[in-house]
């Protein structure tokens, strides 16, 4: 079997999990007060390139929904895409963290949020209007929800607009090496110069083991979600063991280095589909994930085939690819849909 | 230094390490769904001799959390002993999980609940009655916040009294090896069979790294539990690191073992404290912590003798003994506690 | 100045406000303790032909969201119509008093909730499925916020499809006197013999005054709504002043004697639309409610020949008749509306 | 029967029922833009000297745990009486609308808090501390639940203990105009210029019918607290006859001559149970409140001839003066507790 299911169902880097290990001697103060918590904060502010706090937590679902529970009240209303993972896979975590807090979704292509249409959603709820909440804050995924990347443009164009109303700008970055590799940016120039107060850092997907973490770059953040994370339960006593795969995860440039070879066994399926016109690409490839429109009866071909990946809908098949993925799984896929696929025409699009 | 601050300063057993490290291999299902978990399941079915699910979760503060709000609506009050961690050191986790619950304390002595007084409380709330919101269950903390260990009898006394009013029974077991460890009984003996529904596992003050467990006893909590746990950010992607570990915990009785080390080393305390009048003792040592009334002045020698302990008052100290506290750590305790209060006559009681 | 702006714009009718006046006399238990809201809970029952449990409250999202919040887990999805008044205009009040409950929107016509649609959205969530949390109930709106009413058949279809899942039926009454007058049919027929398990029972926007009516048709939800109105502030003390002003609202069929002038006028402004192309109507008239797609400076006209009234877009109007407008009222708007649009050809639909 | 069970057994003031329907005309904008509740804006703060927010609520525990929630974050702790009503009776409201708030008990004489015992309370928490949550406000109920009334000294001295920590001071006002009444102060001194950011201004149980207030003293909790009100159903759409009611409430002075009335009744009663020793008062007599500690059997003897008032244990009975109590039911009650406690010796105390 062939496994494109989702990268959280891969291994974690043995660098990773090594440095989880070498942990383990002498004993340190519990809840984050250990040394291995206090150079996350040095070797993070180090890769931002400006001082931040860096939380580590179990899951990208408590990055989410803690840091948006942090950016404004119960009763604020955060935008996202229709099709983000805080909106439509998290079990409405962000309402629960946030008290009752209300997702609303922006339409935009390829899993993003339109900057105009933000704009038009905040035109319709004036100031102090009282019957729908108030806006407080934008969420978005990068990479997105249909493996395309934002831009430094696109994501400052939705900042500004976000600014504008006064609103807070939260990333989603359970993919966040996978956009930074595909840019070439800074990390810094991808975040908080671009206007993001606050991140969900994802290592899970990329390599990780136990542990993502929630990076602030507005300081005025901080107090109240060091008391949300101690009340959310995601604060470790034994810190120390999160810290340190967090340290490991971005020492040495790992996390990019991984990032870049799942983008990279994607960037080589997506040249194999250029022949395979029956496979239509629902958003471009830009990162490390596939959404593809196929005919009837295919997946059931590609699993008889020892394939392994995510039915979305009768027609829909996502396939992602881990930082381990080989470039013979990749051939072996391109192959397959060659042989699955080949005589049928592609659709008028 | 010698570090008597807490059980969770301490290292992780390396079998638990080890465990987790030979999990790195394949790909596997996320979100629970992959054998480890599978098997965990089977595991601690055979430790309780039945049928129980077990959620691996990343604190105790969210297994507490989270098996309270599994037990009954949001207006529901919990009774538990006025020292309890879930009262005392959990920011209101239990407020929040369970959206409004009341935590109401009830008195008992070293940190027990007390049946008598749980059944007077209980009857100054008639069913139906609105103003105070609704019974719905007693949490007990064993070993206790106080280093005392409930009887089977004394479990089963607050047992009875819960179930009579239609309450379920949550055991806070961030100690629970410790407590069956001296008991020397059965789990399940100490939890089911005594009338518990649901308990908060700890593995990370006894030797765990990065997880402890909610096991279900009454299988009608599971789905709803199921939900809240995902909800609330405590289901990892690669949940085969989290079972794997607690696998490790109780595989060959490791984590009775462990317990009984760290148990032995505070009744090695306790035998040598008979002879220091001047170290009035606040509960019985039962388990591995140990909690003094000490002179004025004395904690300032004890620290200036190389002690690591926490100050609960100024003249109440806690030690906690872990599972690698070695004798010699032991006897260097006592030599000093002589040395700084050999003189001072004991007070009058 | 002629008002169409809602009907809570308007006076009481005064047969409320003297049983109001009436009830100030002797002493009287508080809470709800006292013979009037006895006596509603019999007259109540006897409008339904059923025995119901009869709830005061402040206001209807008050009603709305503590029937919701008794139906199902914090961790529930409720299925709305996109326009309905929970989702657009009560600042999220569902999803706080649910512990975060997340109201999912379903398509159909003119407000109303496709049972097709809704069979769909259901499907698109397996049972067990964590990651988007449960179905646990569907909310018609009843008439809809576009001014239309379900048929008996439309509610018992959404209903059917509701209850083979498993999921509670709330019924939105805001305006359910409008929707009974049209139907004509019984208020048992229109709710729990299709399907409804509790409804918000309007009062305000028919010449109440302070307060409309939880009523629940399934006697389970009884004891935890009472606790969840108690500690939602909504339960008076001196509950009398409201349990009179509900007995006088039903009390020799005033509430339907309101609702069918509301309603008579509304039709009475349709017919004059007739002849009025320009004037596209949004949903047919069937309650007190008119939505008007009216030509560009359109509504400036009519604000300049007196007349008040919501405008939702640029070029859509809302104007709602209360129980007490005048056939003059609604004969001049009609005369406005041929002044201002006469020489405006329809538009091609 | 004599009555002497609670001030919300009683009747309304006819003025303010006068108010009320003098309110049925025209039409008026919904939720509070309308003219009553801008005149109410001014009455309220002609009465307290300065400019203020006032939101009419249905109920006394509405406007307690909103005005506590519109007061910090929800991990925050909100220190109270132990016999607080937001702490013993409202079914755990400040917890649930502040999304897990805590209260957290102080103790002091006849209802109080001891500012001495608060400090020490606070110097428990240090600022940043996780574990317990953050404190964030104080709630003092004026007059006590032991029908004690706070000094303006008495309470300047929470208020500074509170503020020297950065606390927001709430004042529960359920019975603030007997408190006024009792103190012969202004609103003012009592309230904003002791210290008060916000209160719950009572009226139901003073004479008023169907709604209390929220009087925001610090201008800059008004935005948020407005749209927690339409969330939580407390914004009536015909906001007038609220309104309308307050204004009553207050003009002419009715409000202190109704605390007066009552105030006076108890006065009466607490003169003549000089001369019975068996009857012993749990707090001195300064509101409307009577608590007496009666000899085992006295209250059967009470009821028996014909007085009601309620158990708050065996020995402890509970009466409250109305604003409509008259002269000969205090006679007849002092009357009656002559003839039944009479030859009872007075406990040595």
């Amino acid at each position: 079997m062939i496994d494109y299911r989702s990268d959280n169902t891969g291994r974690a880097a043995p660098e990773i999990l090594d440095a989880l290990v070498r942990a383990n001697r002498d004993t340190a103060l519990g809840y984050g007060a250990d040394e291995w918590t206090a150079d996350l904060q040095r070797r993070f502010s180090d890769l931002f390139e400006t001082a931040v706090r860096v939380f580590p937590v179990a899951t990208g679902t408590a990055a989410n929904a803690l840091a948006l529970a942090s950016l404004g009240p119960s009763w604020g209303i955060v935008y996202c895409s229709e099709l983000a993972h805080i909106n439509t896979a998290e079990a409405n975590a962000a309402g629960f963290f946030g008290g009752g807090i209300k997702l609303a979704a922006i339409g935009g292509k390829h899993g993003k949020i339109d900057a105009a249409l933000l704009a038009e959603g905040l035109a319709g709820i004036a100031p102090g209007q009282l019957h729908k909440g108030q806006p407080t804050a934008v969420s978005l995924t990068q990479a997105t929800d249909l493996g395309a990347v934002y831009s430094i443009d696109e994501i400052g164009n939705v900042a500004e607009t976000a600014k504008r109303r006064g609103l807070r700008l939260h990333m989603d970055g359970a993919r966040f090496a996978n956009a930074v590799a595909r840019l070439g940016c800074t990390p810094a120039d991808a975040t908080w110069r671009s206007g993001v107060d606050i991140m969900s850092f994802g290592a899970t997907k990329n390599g990780g083991a136990l542990c993502d973490a929630i990076v602030v770059f507005s300081p005025e953040l901080t107090d109240g979600l060091a008391v949300q994370l101690r009340r959310a339960g995601q604060v470790w006593s034994k810190m120390r063991f999160a810290s340190a795969q967090l340290i490991a995860y971005i020492e040495n440039g790992l996390w990019l280095e991984m990032a870049r070879a799942s983008n990279g066994i994607a960037a080589r399926i997506a040249a194999g589909l250029r022949d395979i016109p029956a496979a239509r690409l629902l958003a471009p490839i830009e990162a490390n994930e596939i959404f593809l429109e196929l005919p009837d009866g295919a997946m059931d071909g590609l699993e008889r085939d020892g394939f392994q990946f995510y039915r979305r809908s009768r027609t829909l098949a996502r396939f992602v690819c881990r930082f381990d993925t080989t470039e013979a799984e990749a051939d072996a896929l391109i192959a397959a849909l060659r042989r699955n696929l080949g005589t049928v025409p592609r659709a008028a699009e």
